[in-house]
């Protein structure tokens, strides 16, 4: 038995962003001046963002309304299609009813144009003439390339050198939208000129691309600087995924009992789970289940405390989970889930038991890909065949324990640009490699002293 | 401004699709068997392919409903979206009112499984348990792979030796969807055994590949064989492009006065194209034009003729376009676009002065993919991009004339597996070159005699 789309109509797609600050029961702390150790203000934030995005960093509003010229684009390929999965739960055997979103219709193939047009549009209103940012993989990068061009907006991406060599699709992609793209660590920053005195060959990391774009919109009149995940507005513009699940399921008369996405630095996780946190806290029996590599293990065995977004040590101070702001993770596929932190946002919820992490390695994750892309025709992207693989086990739990139940998953991006790291998985190549707790325990000895 | 989607509800979708044989004007000749020199029947057609397929190719219905469980599977992502080019109007300065239906949604990224899937349900209906087929980049056997899947096929694809090595992604698509990959010449037929005694280094062509599948389906019980364009029947599955085009023009109060679609072997052409042959020959003045590449000018500089599909003059003679079946084009990135032979539907129509046709150089298609892409988001397949290119020039015709009108083009498929060929538009490395007429004469004398 083949899959089932449900349908949501243009007209049922929400016009608000649903803000899980003024519901959150115990809210975040706010971040840190490192310099001062005082809680940094709107003034702090806006020399690298505009004042509507900051406004959306510390908003009370539970809703915000989506403006008309970001619907617009939205809906180039929003709704985006809910799947029932008839033929994964007859391969799986399972009495668990599973139901996919899929976010890889965008231009960019992922999740990321959700938060990239809404922060295009805010940055356009407000004069700024170009943008700065990293990318590990691409997906990001690509998604604010194609957001710019739409905005008529200058782009400059930074990206992790070992990925602008091994994976030049993705640079393509961005210089095809109109993107200047800089393999990081570059000449054009001090942050990347510091780093290259040190090991002229480094591969680069997120945590060093980032400083760079950083520093780039912090000394740039006509620039700011925009984060693909981590941030509370970037989380917000991405739970209009979560809103259109709850009315697809209101539509075949279903309520979710597990919710699953991957996190790297939690946005499409939180966009599919965080609308659905009213309902919890009213009782409903829901598990928000959050996926990360076993390489790059942040809620799963890191610490939750105040750490640097980066690794020059440019941004603020958040409260986190953190493996620690120099921790560098090995070149695992699932590019997007390389980052040493993770939102504020998703760590409270982890730290207050309401959000549950588990982590996997590459190979069961591609195997389970496989089996997902036979059954159901999609190619996931190594990040969201993380979440394949929790389903998968979720699955076999409600089997094991002789239950029904209604398992929903966020299928954030497809494999297209990803097809050598199938290759390897196909070849027997791919390294099942679990990060050491030893030596975990020594990159968190280097968290920032909070004053 | 930015596009609109013209939306289509499910239910809105076709039933049926469009056969044009009972329609034109003039019926094209049927195929002969290249032994006898007479018309080839049913029983010819039945060792490589199934009864259902045999009776479509040759079916007098206009109407051929669709399967319930083939309408299951295209409503996972059919209906397509058609889109309103607002932006690229701007962009172009034209009164043109600019249309594009989108087809690159699918698991396979193409137009392709509109046929494929149709084809695999016909072959599992009637017991077949594996299909054969070839493919030159991948389009058409990753489409086949996905189809094989669905309905628990096997499936062997050659594959263009060149491509294979070259192109490894769509080759590891194929793979991750279950299939076996052959690069062809093979050791596997006598067909491909025969290449590779003249010429062990042989690339392959297209023509060789179809030797090869071909020869494999004929001498297995179990195996039928598998086209991805050129005959009857694949034209007329794909007709449901153009179908949902007409409901969607209406619903914005439309109607087309050009119709544009690139050409290799036409069954995307056909598919947007010939559900308004009824119209046109109403006397509604709609131009049907066909995009082809200057490096294989099938339409514009080949020779309506019969002759053979294939290379190793296996298949039963066609009347149609072609280059001569020895022809081998150079090895330009738009792969779907390298076949030396034409659909006979569309070469009749060409040669009846129904549908017009065109042929552009590399450079020129892929700068306009480019400002597509720029204005519209979605990147285009070189394929597709002459489809593109064509309709700037009509766009740009329409200005120049100070008219009004409606240009739609069929955007086949996206180029998230053809980025290489934007690196090399972009670095300045692609060649214009043009297929010179003398040789294309020489081997035109290799046409085979009719008896």
């Amino acid at each position: 038995m083949i899959a089932k789309k449900i349908h949501l109509d243009e007209k049922e797609m929400p016009k608000a962003w649903y803000n899980i600050l003024p519901d959150m029961p115990t809210p975040p702390d706010p971040p840190l001046n490192p310099g001062t150790g005082q809680p940094i203000g709107p003034e702090d934030l806006a020399p690298i963002f505009p004042m509507g995005l900051i406004e959306q960093e510390v908003s009370q509003e539970r809703w915000i309304s989506i403006p008309e010229d970001i619907l617009d684009i939205y809906r180039l390929w929003r709704p985006s299609p809910l799947y029932r999965a008839y033929h994964l739960e007859e391969v799986l055997d399972t009495p668990a009813r599973i139901y996919y979103k899929y976010e890889g219709g965008s231009p960019a193939g992922s999740h990321k144009p959700n938060t990239s047009i809404a922060q295009a549009y805010y940055n356009k209103r407000e004069g700024v003439r170009r943008l700065a940012t990293e990318t590990g993989a691409g997906q990001w990068g690509s998604a604010l390339s194609l957001a710019c061009q739409f905005f008529d907006l200058e782009c400059t991406v930074y990206m992790v050198k070992v990925s602008y060599h091994q994976k030049p699709y993705r640079r393509s992609m961005m210089q095809v939208w109109g993107s200047e793209v800089i393999p990081s660590p570059s000449d054009k920053t001090n942050a990347g000129r510091g780093i290259l005195e040190k090991d002229p060959d480094s591969p680069g990391s997120l945590g060093i691309a980032i400083s760079e774009a950083v520093e780039d919109a912090a000394t740039r009149e006509d620039t700011k600087y925009s984060l693909g995940s981590v941030l509370n507005h970037v989380l917000l513009h991405q739970t209009i995924i979560g809103l259109e699940v709850k009315e697809q399921l209101k539509k075949v008369g279903e309520k979710p009992d597990v919710l699953i996405g991957c996190c790297g630095g939690g946005s499409n996780f939180a966009g599919l789970v965080f609308p659905f946190l009213p309902e919890k806290l009213a009782g409903e029996k829901i598990r928000f289940l959050a996926v990360e590599p076993t390489s790059c293990p942040t809620l799963t065995k890191g610490e939750f405390a105040y750490d640097f977004g980066d690794t020059a040590q440019m941004t603020p101070l958040m409260p986190m989970y953190t493996l620690g702001h120099d921790f560098i993770p090995p070149g695992i596929h699932a590019g997007g889930l390389r980052y040493h932190g993770e939102s504020p946002l998703v760590s409270v919820l982890h730290r207050d038991g309401i959000v549950d992490a588990v982590a996997y390695t590459q190979n069961p994750v591609f195997s389970a890909a496989l089996t997902f892309a036979r059954a159901e025709g999609i190619i996931p992207a190594p990040e969201s065949a993380h979440a394949v693989k929790a389903t998968f086990e979720e699955a076999i739990r409600f089997k094991e324990e002789g239950k029904e139940g209604v398992i929903v998953f966020n299928l954030s991006g497809h494999g297209h640009f990803d097809m050598a790291a199938y290759d390897a998985f196909l070849a027997g190549d791919l390294e099942d490699y679990t990060y050491p707790e030893e030596k975990i325990a020594e990159s968190l000895k280097n968290l920032p002293k909070v004053k």
